[in-house]
Parts: structure tokens; sequence; C-alpha cells
């Protein structure tokens, strides 16, 4: 069986694990105030073209979600996120058991606009019983989306204004940055991201790491007493440093030209995605969403389905009509060309 | 500076390592739901004689410790602790995030007894306003205790016979699982925790592993659905595999007799703490706590305490009078025993 | 300006003050252990044909709401209710505030069906990452609903099967009982609700209390020390017997025939608004919604709306089109025949 | 039996019920948005000399502490207050059910005192490790405290002045506020309250409503959308006018020389407080707590004790030793001058 469910299926980039194993009986001080925290987070800075910006790790996605979320809202503030968002359907209620409602807003191809934002905020101010709604506090989008589909630089630019205008904070859930950044269909840089942001983080679990995210906070206001907040929801790693170490290998050297790890991996991984996306089209198959990045969906006849599931681990997306199946097909960091190879010459032969 | 201030200061065991890397590439599903993790919670369960034992991995012991509170109590209900404890004192208040409060005990030589266990609970029952106050639902213990101290079987045994008898769920924090385990003045096995407790876990971030907690859940009551639970605060690792692995490395071979990583590696760390309290000793130090594992708390005369400080890393516990410093100084898995010699001998010269 | 925007606009039914203050000076134990509590608690029984439920007065309706819905849940689990449910969208939050997620399904004249909750459930429970969903774990009716809709006897039945079969709790938020219990389209009893429901409320705040609801619990599994979440809450009022006489007053002599003030008053005020509804159909205007109780939802031409609106206050229900505003009327308890009367000949003369 | 057991034994005082009845038809917007909670609101302001605080009506105490500690605090920040304060050990912990901790301090008669708040935000700051402590965020204080003793204004002056050095909020619960206002011993004014405090409340369900608490928040930085917190507690009353309306009548015609209602009746209720206690004290009683408010304590012989609870309800306090049993008595708004004689005739008899 050969597994493309998902992104995060094999272990690390193998420059994550030889610096693991290089510096590992090093002391060091914990829950990451040590000194390749601190690199990490000056590289991120560096990328970011953001020299204020606070940089936090984060074991996993949900953990950083639900606690930049919690410490950003008041108690009565909701989020703003897409109905199809990570937070509102996929993470067991984490920000609800914080105290905050997720507010769903309708998604088209995954994605939300400035259009629905400010509709759904001038609704809640203009009702006379305002108070007995969920005030919105927050914007929460993905990107790429969790259809794998992206925000242009002109979408998230107009997001970002009217937030800023609406009082509103907005977050980016960036768990996939890496293949966003490096899709051909991307027009965002990192120091866009930290320019038109609050927060936002870059994923290291599906892009390269054994585990971990970095947060990066540019509004000041969100920055005080933030490591309460990581620490707080059992967030802060005793060995902090292993969140350092990851993203110090896969960023390593990185110039702004994507030619470390953690880009040229991507970058791999998208035009993998690409190719397969290209083997399937050039058949007639549909997309459930047209994604340009590490994940595809397709609409596959049933006896394609159930052909190619012999040999391959998909992600079932549910059934669109009583002959097709949906399907997730996922490329990653660890993907072999083999692997690719074999599956565009299987559906070639379907 | 050589470093004795923590037991987390160094990555992990080399079998951790090694059979990482050896399964870096393999492809296995995600969160926790692989081979390896099944088969270090087999290996778990028979090391604790509880076939019918669920067993779940977290990356960390503040998430570990707040997750089984949160599933295990009623919204009113608290949890009993010794008022160092390090739910109570250490983790910002992670437990009362999740709305439960920490109902501290006084506490002697870092424990507390089935005798102040139940007349808090008789305390509660016997006030006419007892729906005023949080109801115990919970005793928290951890052993080793956070000054190093042990429970004996004795002890844990009244303890849990009286939180049986109460209606009480019974959770040991075990981060330092191993050290306590090896100590010489212990007579508990992991056998005893199973029958002994409803749920506890065997710490790795402190005992050799890159980070994990293995919490092993006995009482049947608390199983259903736990996983939920761990989800929803954040707890559930994409790459679970990650947790199983080193618990399967760290357990490698153990047949009960204490001859994996997981037991050589604590006993030898115990056996040099207990040669640096042998050196301190003396030469008429006196200890701040008893402590028979691997964390040692010494009263030193503040002279020798700045001399000592230049060359060694070491946690200030307070100043308990104007000429005195109390530290601690922990060993650990990754302890070398040259560090050891050195600072015995340092000490001899003082 | 006559008021009919909404039911809660006066105090209340004289019986309720003169009983307050006829018993003003008497001494009674505090926080609802008093004799009127006990009294009005077993008159509720009574009338459920429940002799074993347990009763408990709230002071409103949010905080009946979330109490209730926090003790009954497990932390991972949410509440299923209409889109349009009060939880959902007028109390700010307060059940994500304690911690669970409001799961909202699509609203058919205010209503859900057994069929959805079947549905939504089974979806979850075939969902291979159930455990990255809420679970969900009850059902949240009200009944009138928020538009003034009925639950039949036939649908509630179905429902209630429904429930039992999945596992959940099903609760019907009655703050409107009285209104529903005596519209001519209602076949459903009291003794219905006790025997259908696991917890359900008769609502007085709007129904001839100056405040009030009283929970009726009937499945032993939420009956035990659900006086703690009261409390927690902040729910208990010091003096709870005000609580037990305005429902000993609303109550006094009813003998199941529905000759109590808080049926009488409510009789009274399903007939008015009847009485309205027929005034305005009668001249062609449209309905928002299709209400057999105190609540009617008319779809007005605008120059209605403003020549309407100078002498009356309604419920602004926005603009469905260009042309026409949606608008609330409500009667209750305390409307009086002669404004009624004056209302019906404005609209007879428009 | 005569009940002084506590100061909630009886509804309200006559002018409270006058105005009820007197206004019960009149229509009103509903949710504290009405023309007597503004003029409710407005008296307050004025006999507090703070014409731009914001005045909100709670239903009850407990709510009340519960709405304003976690609207005013982070998520990681936790209220100091003494260890008998109510939010600690009455509440059910209620402060902790928002997710943040009560960091209670030792209490000296009662009260804790400036110096300790100081030297426990000195202790969290000076720890390298303090991102693992609760911060504390405001300081929570009742006055009467627990147990009927008062801060003198220097204390209070002091402790504003500490809170405000350090960044801290200082609350004040005055569900006693009358009966401390009254007391001979007092030297603080409301006025003073407002000038040192950030949010304090004046307690009516004690001092002659039948429920109700107005709280004043002097901090601007604390009155944004408050008014949210309290609808997401469920503490927004639908016909908030019961409470604005029971201000007016207990603050009717005050001038600030303390004619109305409200401090009328609490200083005949500390006169009798009084007298009792110079009763007891004649005969050679001890005192358990020295309160000059109306709230007593005494240590009685376990023969008087027993005699005394034939007739009168007292609230246990426990038995300091085998002879002695400690007992609360309470008078208030409500008590009739012939128990009180009758109580003091009969103490003078044993």
């Amino acid at each position: 069986m050969i597994r493309f469910e998902c992104d995060y299926g094999e272990g690390a980039a193998q420059p994550v694990l030889d610096l693991l194993q290089k510096t590992n009986l090093e002391q060091t001080p914990g829950y990451g105030e040590d000194d390749y925290c601190a690199a990490a987070a000056e590289q991120i800075r560096r990328l970011c073209d953001a020299p204020d910006a606070a940089v936090h790790f984060f074991v996993g996605a949900t953990q950083a979600n639900l606690t930049v979320i919690d410490a950003a809202l008041k108690p009565w503030q909701g989020v703003l996120c897409a109905e199809t968002g990570h937070i509102h359907v996929h993470e067991t209620g984490s920000i609800e058991a914080t105290g905050h409602k997720c507010l769903a807003l309708p998604a088209t191809a995954g994605k939300i606009t400035a259009a629905q934002i400010r509709a759904a905020v001038q609704s809640h101010r203009a009702n006379p019983s305002h108070e007995h709604e969920v005030q919105p506090g927050m914007v929460y989008l993905s990107n790429p989306t969790e259809v794998g589909t992206l925000y242009s630089k002109e979408e998230l630019t107009d997001i970002s204004a009217t937030c800023y205008d609406l009082g509103l904070y907005l977050f980016v859930d960036g768990a996939r940055m890496a293949y966003g950044l490096m899709s051909p269909a991307n027009d965002l840089s990192l120091q866009d991201y930290a320019a038109l942001c609050d927060v936002f983080y870059l994923g290291g679990t599906k892009c390269g790491a054994l585990f971990g995210e970095a947060v990066v906070i540019t509004n000041d206001e969100l920055k005080e007493d933030f490591r309460y907040a990581i620490k707080q929801h059992g967030g802060m790693l005793a060995k902090g440093r292993l969140l350092g170490l990851q993203f110090l290998a896969l960023l390593d050297g990185e110039d702004g030209s994507g030619c470390s790890p953690y880009f040229t991996l991507a970058a791999e991984a998208d035009r993998q995605a690409l190719s397969i996306r290209e083997a399937f089209t050039a058949k007639g198959i549909g997309l459930l969403h047209d994604s340009p990045t590490n994940q595809q969906f397709f609409v596959l006849p049933d006896a394609w389905y159930e052909a190619l599931s012999r040999q391959y681990a998909m992600s079932g997306m549910g059934k669109p009509d009583d002959d097709h199946t949906a399907v997730r097909i996922c490329t990653s960091w660890a993907t072999r060309p083999e692997a690719v190879a074999q599956l565009i010459a299987d559906v070639q032969k379907l």
C-alpha cells in the first residue's frame, strides 16, 4: 500500500533528524528559552522582514490555534471562519472548550471574503440586541485552505484592511504554509503575511518537521505574556529546543530564494501534486476542489476508486452521487518520485 | 557550565533516536492509530499486568494532567492535591482553565495522606451548605513527588482504599516514574500502580525520551471516548507514532527485571544522585527535602552556593535564612559520570 | 406607545405580587430549601404526573439553559439545535462559554426533525475521524419555538425515541410553555413532556411571573448533584423562596384543567394573538412564520409598517424585500383587551 | 423559631414591594434598558460622586463576582483574595469555572493587607519561571468581610495604591455594603469606594431588596462591552427594571446623609447587632471574630448553645474545643425589635 492520504505519514526531513542527533547531548535551558529557539526565531523574523515580531513554537496546530485564539479574544468574542475551517469542524470543539464560539461563514472554494466579514460584523453591530450575540473579535483563515486553494495577495490584502477597519484581529493558520508559498499560483510572500496579519504561523508538522508550528505575532497587543497562555494550555514543551532545532534545520541557509529544505521539499511536493492532477484530468476526471497545492481532490467513478484503493491509500471525501466517490490525494516533502510515477502510470492505464 | 538544574536538559537516549531514524520514512496512519503505538501500549499493559488498560500517549505532562482531570471530573468537582502539587503551583492554572479547582492540602515531605483526604471529604459532606463548595472528585499525587520523595506501597494502598471508599478517582502523575521505581527506597511496582490507581502515567520526557508520557487508564469509567478529550485539548500528535516509537525504544526487551533503557538509565541516575547527596552530607550540609530519587535538595552556605554556581547550574529554591541558599540538583538518564565525579570532588574540596 | 414587541414588558400577574406581599416578612431558609419551593415543586410534579422528577427553579432562561447543558454533557460533547435556536443565536455564546459547541441544524418553521438528528449522529459516528469532531450529546428544542411554532406530539415522540435510541439527552426549553400548552394547535400535555424529555422547563418570566423558570428533570442520570451546578453558575437565588412562591401563585388551584392563572392568562394571550393574526390576514398580509401561539410574524408593506410603528412597538425582523418589513407582534399574560381591540381597528382601517 | 442565622431570610423592605406593585403594569423595554434602571444608575453615580461610572445591576452576588472577574482578567490571570474569601470557599468554584484561579492569601480578621498583596506579586515576578504560575491580575476584597470586620480607609487606600502601582485591578464585593457604611467603626464613604476601587458593588439582596446588586465600574478599561459579559453568563434579567426599581426604592430621597431606606434600615440592624453583642459579652462570652457590623460571632458554652438553639436559628461555625460551639448571629433590615429584645433577655437569663 502506497499512502497518499495525508501529508503527515512519515517522520522528518533528514536534516531535521541529523541536527537532533548532532545536538542530542548538549545541555540547554528548557521551555524554549535556549539559543536554538532564539536562532530559529531570528531566522523567521529575518525571512518575514519583521524584526519586532514575537515568534513562539508549538508542537501542533490544534494547540497553536486554540492558544492564539483564546489569548486574543475577550470572553464574549468569537472567531469568524469558513464553515469548512479546521477549527470549526476538525478540532473537537477545541475553541469552544476555551469558551469562544466559531462564527462560521459560508465558504466558496474553501475561502471567505472581505465582504462577508464586513457584512457579518455590520449585521452584528446594527442589531439593537447585539449584546445577545457573540461579538466577532477575530478572523481565522487557513492558507492554503482546507481544500488546498489559495488566497491571493489581493484577497488577503482586502481582508486585512477590512479587519483593521473593523477592529478585528486577523489570524492565518499556515499549517501548509510551505506548499502555499511554493505553488505556481501563489503571489504571497512571508513578508506579506507578516505585514497583513496580526498573527500567523509557518507549519512544520506537514512540511518536513517531526512536529512543530512557528507562530509569528506582529501585533504588539498580542505579544504580552503570551508564554503564560502557551503554558496554561499545556503547549510549552519541556525540551523546547527540539522545536527551534527543527526549524533551524528546515530553514538552514535560507536566503529568501526558497533554497532551504522547507521550501525545496514543498516545491517538489507541489510539482508532484500537479503532475498527478494532470494525469487524472487528462483522463477526464473531475475536480472536487480546484487546488494548486499539495492536496488534490478528485471525483472518481466508483470502479476507478475501487481499483486504485487496492494499492493506494487516499482520503475519502464522501460520495457526490451514486456512481462516484470523491477522494483527497496528498503529496508531501516525503513523497517518493517512484510512488508518483507509479500512480500516474496506473491512472493512465485506467 | 555543567547543568544539574533539571532532568530535561538534553535530548533523548540513543536507542530512541536510532529507532526514529530507522523508521523515519515508513508511512503510517496518523494520530496514534499506528502499529507502533499499539505495540508500545501492549508492552506497557504487559509490564503493568493490566491487559484491559487503555494506554494513551501525550507529548507532555501538563497536557496529560489537564486532559485526564478534565475528562474525569464533573463540572462542579475539584481535585485534591498537595499544596506543593505541580498542577497547583507550576502549570499556570491549567486545571482551572478547564473549569476545575485544585483543592490544596498541606503537604508533609511533599506528600498527602489518606487521613487528610478522608477528612477533607468528610468535612465537605458534613457541611449543610456543601453545594456551595467545590466537590472533591479526584485525588492527584505525583510519585516521586515534586520534592523527590516517595509514597510507600502502604501509603498508596491506604490512599487507594480511601479513594475507593469515598468514590474519588485516584490519579498518579508519574513524570519521574522511572526514577521512583528504581530508587532503593521504593517498594512499588508498575503492577501496583495499575492495581491501586484509576489512572496514572509513565513519564518519558524526564526519563530518556525526547518527549512523551504514557497514560494508563485502568478504570473502565474513564476509558470511554478519551481520545476526544485528547484531541479537544490539542494533545493529539499528528505523527502519533513518534510517541509509540519512543516508548518502544525505551522499553525494548523489558522483561520486568528493569533491564530496558527506561529502567537502567534511571537506576544509574538515582545512584548518581545518592552519591552526590552523600558527598554533601559528609560535609555536614543539610537537606531541604530527604529524597531517595534523582532530585536532591541541599541547604548551602551562601559562600558554597556562590562557589558552586560558577561551574554548575542548579535550581534555586529560595533562601531559608540570611546565610543559606537552598538548591535542587538533578541527575538524569543523560548525566555523565565525569560530571558527577567532578561535582563530588569539588564538594569535597569546599 | 402601546408595546407589543415582547412578552416580558410588564411585571407580574397580580396573584404573584399578592403572595410575595403576604409572605414578605416570613423567615425561611435560603437557597431554595424552603417550604414554598418544596410545595411548588410538588405541584409541578403532580401536574407532570412525574412523582420522581427533580424540580429546580432558576431566575432566567439563559441561566437555566447553560446550567442544564453544562451539567449534562461530557467536555467533548455538543448540543444539537436548530440554527435559529435561542442558545445558538441569542445568548452571547453562553453555551460555548461553558466549553460546549452548539451543533446547529437547518430549521424548517423553527423546528428540527428526528430524521435530521439521526442523520447528524450517524454521520458523526460513521466518520473514521469522529474523535476530531464534537460528539453530539444532547438535543435542545424550544417549544413553542423561537418563531412561535409548535412541535406536535408525534414529532416530539419521534425525536424522543430517536434520542433514546442514539443515547442523547432530550432537553426542551419551555420559556413560553404556557402559550404552547394553551394553543388550539397543541396536542401535548405536561405529562407528555415529562414522559418524552430527560429535562425541560416551564417558563415563568414570559408567562406571568416577575421572573423564574421551573426546570423538571426526569432522567435519574441528570439529577445527582444538580444544585452544585446551579450554584457554580451563579444561579442559586439567596431568597430562593421568591421562585417557589411565584410558581405557587401561578399554579394555585390548578387541577389539570388549565384553571390556574398560569394557563388562563396564556390562553387569553393566545386568543388575542390569533385575533390579531386574523385581522392582518383578512387584509391580505402575509405571514413570516405560521404561528399558533402568542408570537405572530407579519410581512408588512413599508407604508403599513411606518403607520403602525407610530403607535405600536413591534420587533423588527428584517426586510425580506425592498418594499416590506417583517415584524413580530407578541401578546402576553398582561396584554390589555383594549390594546388588542385598538390594534385590530387600526389594521382594519389601513 | 426566631431566625438570626442569616440576613436574607425575609422578602424586601416595604417601599420595594410598593414600587414594584405601583409600576407593575407599565410597559418598559427589557434587559435593563429602561428608564428605571437609568434613574437608579444615575442616583448611584450621584451618591458615589462618580459621574462617569458605569452601573450594572445583577440579580445576585455570585453572578456579579464571576462576571466582573471573568470580564477583567486575561485567561492566565488569577484573583488574589483572602483564604476565607467568598469566591474561594462558598461559591462552588464559580471563578474557576470561568477559567481563573483564586490565589488565596492568609487572612487576619478576615482581611488581607497591601503588604501581602505586594509580596505575592513580587514573588511571582521574581520567579524566573513565573510563566509557569498564574499571574495575579486583580485583588478581590469584601467589605464588610465574611466575618463582619471592616477595612479602614487607611487600609483600603494602601491596598488601592498598591494595586495601582502593581497594575492590578481592585474589586470590592459589597454584598453587605450598607451594614458596613453605617457601622460606627466605619470611616469609608461611597465616594471613597468609587475613588479607590476599579469596580465594586452595593449589595441589595442582604440590604432590603428582594434581590439585586449594583455593580459600579469606575475604571474605563473595564466598562467596554460589559453587557456582553452579563448576558453570556446568564445574568441579564429579562425584566431588568425590577432591579432598577428596587434600588430606586431603597435609595429614594437619599441626599448623602443616610436618610433613605437602604441606610436607615442598615443602621438599625447594626445597632441591634451591637446590642446583642453587648448582651453576650456582658455575660463573659468570647468573640470568634470582632465585628462591628450586622454579623456577630460568639463562642458559646455547649449548654448555652443547646438552650438558645431551641428558640433561635443561628449559623454553626464549628467547635473550637470540646466544650464550646461557635455561632454566627445576624441581624438585618428585617429584624424585629421584639426579636432582639427577647434574645437579649434570654441571654441575660443564662
